[in-house]
């Protein structure tokens, strides 16, 4: 470190990495100082060295040896996050991945266990919703209880529409073997993050998927999933990218309450007097006809409250890096261990795995099954090299 | 017809026949009169009697001889509907079933092959949320294109609160014997409508179904379904019985627009300037890159509309009523034919045939298998007579 901050090594500086690298030049990472640029492309070399003045290099490995870095991040097409999250750790680097943690289930647990071999380093994931105050606040209530058990959550999150241009940015993006899948692997992963992270991790998920449905790709843009959290409780997750007024709707019900999340910035919370099914046991036959009528009174069985926060554009992203920095620095807890990256990588995984084999599949898949069903489509498209346990390949650089 | 008004008899004078009554003697519905009432208890008998002042009969096949009613509605358990439905057109009388138009699809056929034999005869169905102005007015919007083709549907309706004593009011109710299902047969068949009235049939249904999950009753309380309309266009239709403060939200995803009913009270309609598609194509890496920025401004792709009526309470009913007389009278076209009623029947068992089997099935799905997977649910309940096309049986006059 030097005068207490922690010199971060950015990995790949398209748009992502430029994101991170302006916040912390602007001062919004009070912690965090660059300390070294990586890229595979000479003319973003050649920006990073004039725009930030710190040292740039042609690959990751030379600047994982330069000492110029006490961390990285991995602002990389995701099947290389595991890969260079494993090389800065084992060099004795903490590392911050990008999401996804990866692109299929073995890699990333190769990462995890890397990661757990070294408890002395900062092993995180860039989660930023998990920086979200709405969402900080609504696991906290869901934690403590007070809308009980979860019975039921619904999220549809249709807001990640995505124009043909986008995917033409680049030969890897919306490829298997480039990028490993689309809205599931790109877009959504925040959602899937944060609704396993709110309400747990489900037992087995069916899902209907649409691969090249309303755009050009070979992967999916769209995505319907029901999952079973295997205690009765169930779920629904709809994503898309062709819904240009898109819906970002969540909602989760317990045996006590109900919390309504809209666009991800405000949340009805309903807190019932008594547990749900006591309540309906204990009414009578008044109650019913005033039910009936249209005579309730919801006050009398239950209260209602609006959460809200403002959020400043930017303010996510950086808060994890500071979040970061501070764990390296002062064992501050992090908001996004890396670890947990496994858990919406195995959702994604899931989802894909149903859609393939047209029946539901339990979380705990066969992981070599996937890798051979993913590999069998990267085959198919003829332009990236299959993938083992830690691949190298792919193109570093491009924005997420 | 006396003095130009159609003479109906009620079949079963439980909450929903003593409605229809009141509404009928209140003048809610100006083609009518109660013509007669039917009910196998005494003490109802006694009531319409009194309260009425019209002939009443201890079984239904006495009011349909009796020469006093040019119509019924069938306001009796649902298994009894295709079968008085039946008996009523033969005897030469028009018919008003009330929805569901029967529990399983065998039954039903019947029913509308009897109706196409007689077209000289009006046959209803009682989906009073057909005269909801805001859904015609949806279903106006759908036809005329103006949303384009519809690629995406999904309807949370969990408004359908009832409390364990709402179960516990009858015998028959919520059982598989006497009233052949839950949710799905009791509450949601509004909703079944509407939704293939205004998106159309699916071809196939995948589902999620919880039985006495949370009311002790052995059938469905929560469902969740995801539909495939066969040319890549898919849905979600999630209801339940147990969440108090219950949602009603209804998406349509068109080519040209979107449509969000909130509440079966408000829709937001949106209106694209062009095809998502051509959009989505015409678009350069300057409006990428605004989109990214939040820099796009909507009113450039779309414009939005809020759909907003009145709706007195009792009008959807007492106007299905005046509806149907007026079909009689002079031919106004039915706003809900009885022949429709078996779509959403269709839907209903398609939805617990694939729970029951654990996989997708078609909505052409083997009617007997549907019936055989009933009958043994009926058996193991060991209350009811097990059900072929058309079998007597069960208790009529209780609220639907």
């Amino acid at each position: 470190m030097s005068d207490n901050k922690v010199r971060l090594g950015i990995i790949g500086l398209g748009a992502q990495g430029s994101m991170y690298a302006s916040f912390i030049k602007d001062g919004m990472v009070p912690n965090m100082e660059i300390g070294a640029i990586a890229d595979i492309d000479p003319a973003k070399r050649e920006v990073a060295a004039a725009k930030y003045g710190v040292p740039v290099h042609a690959d990751y490995q030379s600047l994982l040896a330069s000492g110029d870095v006490d961390a990285v991040v991995t602002t990389v097409p995701h099947y290389l996050h595991p890969e260079m999250g494993i090389a800065a750790l084992k060099a004795g680097i903490h590392a911050l991945v990008e999401k996804p943690a990866g692109v299929y289930t073995k890699q990333v647990k190769e990462l995890n266990e890397v990661a757990a071999q070294h408890p002395e380093l900062t092993f995180g994931i860039m989660f930023n919703q998990r920086n979200n105050p709405l969402y900080q606040r609504i696991k906290e209530i869901v934690d403590a209880g007070e809308i009980g058990k979860i019975r039921r959550t619904n999220w549809i999150i249709t807001t990640w529409w995505r124009p043909q241009g986008y995917y033409e940015q680049s030969a890897w993006r919306a490829t298997w073997g480039g990028e490993g899948g689309g809205v599931l692997v790109n877009q959504a992963p925040h959602q899937l993050d944060l609704w396993q992270w709110i309400c747990g991790v489900p037992k087995s998920v069916y899902s209907k998927v649409a691969y090249g449905f309303r755009r050009d790709i070979a992967v999916e843009d769209e995505v319907t999933a029901v999952v079973d959290y295997g205690d009765g409780a169930t779920g629904t997750f709809v994503t898309a990218v062709h819904d240009l007024v898109g819906t970002d709707r969540f909602e989760i019900l317990g045996d006590k309450g109900k919390i309504v999340v809209d666009g991800s910035k405000t949340a009805t919370v309903t807190r019932l007097m008594e547990d749900e099914r006591e309540l309906s046991d204990s009414m009578g036959m008044e109650d019913v006809r005033k039910l009936f009528m249209g005579e309730m009174d919801p006050t009398t069985y239950y209260s209602q409250e609006v959460v809200e926060f403002d959020s400043a554009w930017g303010a996510q992203h950086s808060g994890v890096l500071e979040n970061f920095a501070a764990n390296i620095l002062d064992g501050t807890p992090l908001l996004a261990p890396g670890s947990d990256g496994i858990n919406g990588v195995r959702l994604a995984n899931a989802i894909h795995l149903s859609s393939w084999l047209g029946q539901e599949v339990p979380l705990d898949f066969d992981e070599d099954l996937y890798l051979k069903e993913l590999n069998q489509r990267i085959r198919s498209e003829g332009t990236f090299p299959e993938r083992e346990a830690q691949t190298v390949g792919a193109t570093a650089g491009d924005r997420k």
